[in-house]
């Protein structure tokens, strides 16, 4: 037993080790995974289209196989394991989550998604019931998308959306191709249309996911049911100035590229608020460039990431920044270049899938608690063609994408047993099984 | 004519071959060390303690003694030629500069201060002038210091600073150490010591340097006065906050440290020039942590680059510099640490020495315009023992360290007449000759 492992029997109330579920079992499985690209700051550290990722992919899809699942891997480079069930001709329901993380991140975002999509099929075999559609564990590729400022590649692959001009034009900030990134896990860029599935061969997704914020936490509640998850625009904002000798460029002569970035970086965190109470808006990238000590900077390159569960209003503050961007670098004498590298409409999750939610934690005796999704996930992307649901589990203090991120053993037996609940009935002929354009 | 000299000659104005100065000469002349290091990209790779900054020395040694200059080398490998004058007893007049090279830098930093500094001793040959007093030509070894991170060797030896044991531990990025370096030209570390002269045999220093900076293209001025060599203070600035997911932290529950690290550097920006016409500071280097898109910034180091001619005002900047970046960071519950990575006294230049100066240049008629030196000179390292001057020439664009550097031969020409008009106003019995300790 690994550390993180040890840390989650700890404080594990073993009374949770029923209807064939396992807090060893997955108490030891998540450690195994956070093992896998383990920094020294005791963080997870497995950039998507990695080797570490891989690595972590084949893990589960042994354990897929030791449950008899039917593994393939896609052109994408994700992972569907398959258990047919009685009518092997139905739709299946899809269940799953990603397991790259952003550097030095946490052990359970995506992880513990995909690792409770298994154990609930280790409950099954251990309580001797077999589904009757299709059972499908999905583990996408590049979900976080840190290293080229691109995510759901994998999941935007499966739904047939995916921009293979746009990702070959991307670099990462040592100048090496997304095309090469991939190739060295085996995969070929040019090829990735071919994960494209047929959306009729798929019911339903359901993703569990820890909540990376505080409301279970306030609401005294293990698992809550997402009620929308928000939409998002990713920009990339270059300000381009005039490098120059520190000191020999007085202060009157100069076109510094970072004061500039620097003034539009402190307006983007105050225009956000003055938008809607629920708008965000994060620079989490910045580079500076030639970055010497004694240079002044001649060029910034940034991200921004804006949120909302209005598109109205990511909108209204998407231009409102851009408007005022503008307007610094021109006072400034900066060139600004502003591009868009993702662009995801807010999600509604499928109202009937909700309901077979609220019927699974009403017959566990669980509160009802239903958040919003500020974060984007597999499901968003999925959610355009296919019923999605989510839950989420709470994350301790609302840390996320940091080594501090966690959620108790007891909180992720919670959301297996609700998780098992919900899948049980759907994969027993439940409405959900329907077409959402049908609804 | 080599390429560099046919450019310099294709734009100059014949007018200015007068008192004995030639455009060819030092056309010729600058080309001809153009060649010794020539890299392919058309810059100069003349690393201090080099065979190409030897072969440099070598070919104005020659020069010198076609002028009847006894040439001196000592032993750190910097060169004098003097010239005795009607009274050898006399202390010297030194004007000169450095013949090294950042790699692949320019022809003109360091190389037209040496050449300037033979050009008038052509032009009072050619006009008959004999000095009073002895006028010597110096070259100091390795001003860049590029090759083991450690600069004006040369000068820090004649004036007896040198730190031989701290030499001795150098190494450059091949593992190379600092004695092999100097060995291979012939020089021996260990008696580095025996550069050191008795200040008192010298009664001032005159160099004359490219600007690398635009004040003089925007005062459409040849040649500029230094007011003043600026000292520095290098500080490396932390700021942390708490790291989070950029969609499920509400803006305002952040402890965002870039949207601080922005503030304080958009306020610094904003005090360098409350403090003074000269104060520049600078933030050069930026780095986010962890550097997700979508991961609110948990840290950000930086660093702050501040430089004055005047240590009350550097200290004035630094101090106000850490206050308002203290209260930003205090109103934005951020943690700031703040540590001095260089400090770097302020260099007088001699007020007789600026009178000759612009005596010198108001007898030409040409415009008065001083500027503060941004960067360290050789003439830095001696003004500690001996009253030092130096003279600006226009670089274009401000561009320096680069293949691009360029100073026009008409530039150089108005450069030639100064310094040759103020050192014969010291070489035939001005005030500057007594010692700075006397004023």
């Amino acid at each position: 037993m690994k550390d993180l492992g040890a840390r989650l029997m700890a404080g594990y109330d073993a009374g949770y080790d029923r209807n064939g579920f396992s807090g060893a079992r997955l108490a030891e499985r998540l450690a195994q995974v956070s093992q896998i690209g383990l920094t020294d700051a005791g963080g997870s550290y497995r950039l998507g289209f990695s080797a570490a990722e891989r690595a972590a992919k084949d893990l589960v899809i042994g354990w897929l196989k030791q449950l008899d699942f039917t593994v393939k891997v896609d052109a994408a480079g994700n992972c569907f394991g398959r258990l047919a069930g009685r009518n092997g001709a139905a739709p299946s329901v899809m269940c799953g989550s990603h397991i790259d993380t952003v550097p030095n991140g946490g052990h359970f975002d995506g992880a513990l998604g995909v690792l409770l999509a298994v154990e609930v099929a280790e409950m099954w075999r251990a309580t001797g019931f077999t589904p009757e559609s299709p059972y499908e564990v999905a583990i996408f590729s590049d979900e976080e998308g840190t290293r080229f400022n691109v995510g759901f590649v994998g999941s935007t692959a499966m739904v047939g959306s995916v921009d293979i001009p746009a990702l070959a034009a991307l670099e990462d900030c040592d100048g090496h191709s997304f095309a090469t990134a991939v190739a060295e896990t085996g995969l070929v860029l040019e090829l990735f249309g071919e994960a494209r599935r047929d959306a009729a061969t798929t019911s339903a997704f359901v993703e569990v996911h820890i909540e990376q914020g505080r409301v279970l936490e306030r609401e005294n509640a293990a698992v809550g049911i997402v009620s929308g998850i928000a939409g998002l625009y990713g920009l990339e904002i270059t300000v381009t100035g005039v490098a120059g000798h520190a000191g020999t460029t007085p202060m009157t002569l100069r076109q510094d590229a970072l004061v500039g970035a620097a003034r539009i970086v402190a307006a983007i965190s105050e225009i956000a608020p003055q938008c809607s109470d629920t708008a965000v808006a994060t620079v989490g990238q910045l580079i500076v460039f030639p970055g010497g000590a004694n240079v002044i900077p001649g060029k910034v390159r940034f991200t921004v990431d804006l949120r909302d569960i209005s598109q109205d209003t990511l909108d209204l503050l998407h231009d409102r920044i851009i408007a005022r961007a503008t307007e610094i670098a021109s006072e400034a004498g900066l060139d600004l270049r502003c591009g868009l590298t993702l662009s995801v409409s807010p999600t509604d999750v499928d109202e009937r899938l909700k309901a077979v939610q609220r019927a699974a934690l009403h017959e566990m005796g669980a509160p009802l608690v239903e958040i919003p999704s500020g974060a984007g996930h597999d499901a968003m992307i999925i959610g355009s063609q296919i019923p999605v649901a989510m839950f989420f589990v709470r994350s301790k203090g609302g840390i996320s994408h940091n080594p501090a991120e966690y959620s108790s053993l007891d909180d992720c037996a919670i959301a297996a047993a609700a998780l098992s609940g919900m899948l049980k009935k759907l994969l027993t002929g439940d409405p959900a099984r329907e077409r959402k354009s049908d609804v």
